[in-house]
């Protein structure tokens, strides 16, 4: 087993779908990264800030998962940061109604000194210079340092994000921002650059159409179920992000033919945060309610073709 | 071996796409349903209907491939279906420039009399009532009857292709046109509803997205390989459509284990029509070719999770 790093949010969200309206509840990208890692029973950390109005109650979830809570700062006279959005009835788009930086704006992470060893690192969807931070605080390179981000990040810090590109082994990112990174309409093309730019694997985000694994000349696709309803997509990306590194610290196996296991399980997670509002159905997600979901997707893309 | 009856256009086609543009080319649904189905060296016929100007060179491709071409009437004094369009610069879009019906207008199939107690029966995107008329002509229920079809005649012939829905064992369609003549935006909801209009199996077809086969609470989900170019998705979709039947007019197993095969195939051979344009690449397709890209939806999909 593994110790797992994770920076990212802890945060405030205000979510209205098609299907209803929350007010303030947990979200944050750390927060929803931990809970889809918790199910493997990692020793995994969360690096974060908050302010003096979030809710112990809200810490003591995360840390009823196991997960190492020490190097969330908490700002006792600052905010907690806060995103509201709203989605279209697509449910593909969103359009972001309040975007609060508060105690995020002076973020300084701190990684617990017994974690400064961790094998993976999630970075998770933050200015990259924080990201830098946290890989420059470990005292020796991570086995899998897995960066998330988006196109926020291209628009205004984009040399910076190109360095942190450079260090990690994985990057993380939807289609539309793979694109917008490499000026490239093909997906392939598109990965090919980003590995030219440093990760050795390639994850491509595709939401409801599930997700590539590329590996120089190797390709997985991983679908999403197919699901009657989706609810809620807000964390479904880094729940799958989660997935994805909880796994990878849990099996210690950095291959090819793992990373594959581990998209699988990071599709397989986010299916179920998709389910309700918010953290709600990942901070109830029984291990057998994921054992049945696997076998699901086991059903849905296997075949037995005879090659003659 | 099953016998296989085709029915649909048999066409001219003027492409324009980023990568270039034709003259009037080889098209048609019929025709790119037969070379994909000719993979499998099935007994098939096509019916359609053609003009005095259609080139003896073009009936003599689909002859070559043992495509028994008795059922395409010639008008000698009418003039060949001619379509023309423009690809956007995502490939996913289209824009129709010219539609010509000509010999289509008056277009009354015949089923040759030796094709008329074939086991499977392709409809192509047709008039419903064209599609109609095959299957009144069939003297035994095909154990196999595949519906295509399209939004226009959703809008402008809905209860005739309603009638023929209800009398099908596949339909095939795309996702957009799946949401629209259900009223339901969740691709599993409107399976469902699908089903409860007559087919036993629904196949949604999502492009660059891959494609879905339903069976009551069964799915099965075949990717698109993801290709580094989209040369010219014409004819892609019916290319689909004629592997899947192709490959159950071969095998004659009608269970869903062998029809998530069939998907695999007509995956695989549409993953090959989309390199040059038109008929060009599935013209001069070879059998290790397939067996090859085969192989690559192996890899792309195929994963050994240890479910504990």
């Amino acid at each position: 087993m593994s110790k797992l790093v994770i920076v990212g949010t802890v945060a405030f969200d205000a979510i209205e779908t098609p299907f209803g309206k929350t007010d303030k509840i947990l979200g944050g990208a750390a927060t929803f990264i931990g809970l889809a890692a918790s199910q493997f029973n990692v020793d995994g950390a969360i690096v974060s800030v908050v302010g003096g109005d979030f809710p112990q109650e809200y810490l003591d979830i995360l840390s009823s998962k196991n997960l190492d809570i020490s190097g969330i700062e908490i700002v006792t006279e600052g905010k907690t940061f806060f995103w509201s959005g709203k989605y279209h009835n697509d449910m593909n788009t969103r359009d972001t109604l309040v975007t609060e930086l508060n105690t995020l704006a002076d973020f300084n992470p701190i990684v617990p000194e017994n974690y400064k060893n961790a094998e993976v690192v999630v970075l998770g969807n933050l200015h990259p210079n924080i990201q830098m931070g946290v890989l420059d605080q470990m005292i020796k390179k991570p086995k899998m340092a897995i960066l998330d981000t988006m196109n926020f990040w291209m628009d205004c810090a984009l040399e910076e994000l190109k360095a942190v590109i450079k260090r990690v082994d994985v990057i993380t990112i939807n289609d539309e921002e793979a694109r917008q990174l490499t000026s490239e309409y093909s997906l392939v093309v598109a990965a090919r650059k980003i590995h030219e730019m440093g990760p050795k694997y390639v994850v491509i985000k595709k939401g409801e159409h599930g997700a590539l694994l590329f590996h120089h000349n190797d390709v997985f696709y991983a679908p999403a179920l197919p699901l009657e309803e989706v609810f809620d997509p807000t964390g479904a990306g880094d729940t799958f992000a989660g997935g994805f590194a909880g796994y990878l610290a849990k099996t210690e196996d950095f291959s090819f033919e793992n990373l594959k296991n581990a998209v699988i399980y990071g599709s397989t997670l986010a299916s179920f945060c998709v389910e309700k509002f918010g953290t709600e159905r990942m901070e109830n997600l029984a291990h057998k309610e994921v054992h049945r979901r696997l076998q699901q997707f086991k059903q849905l893309t296997q075949f037995e073709i005879e090659l003659t």
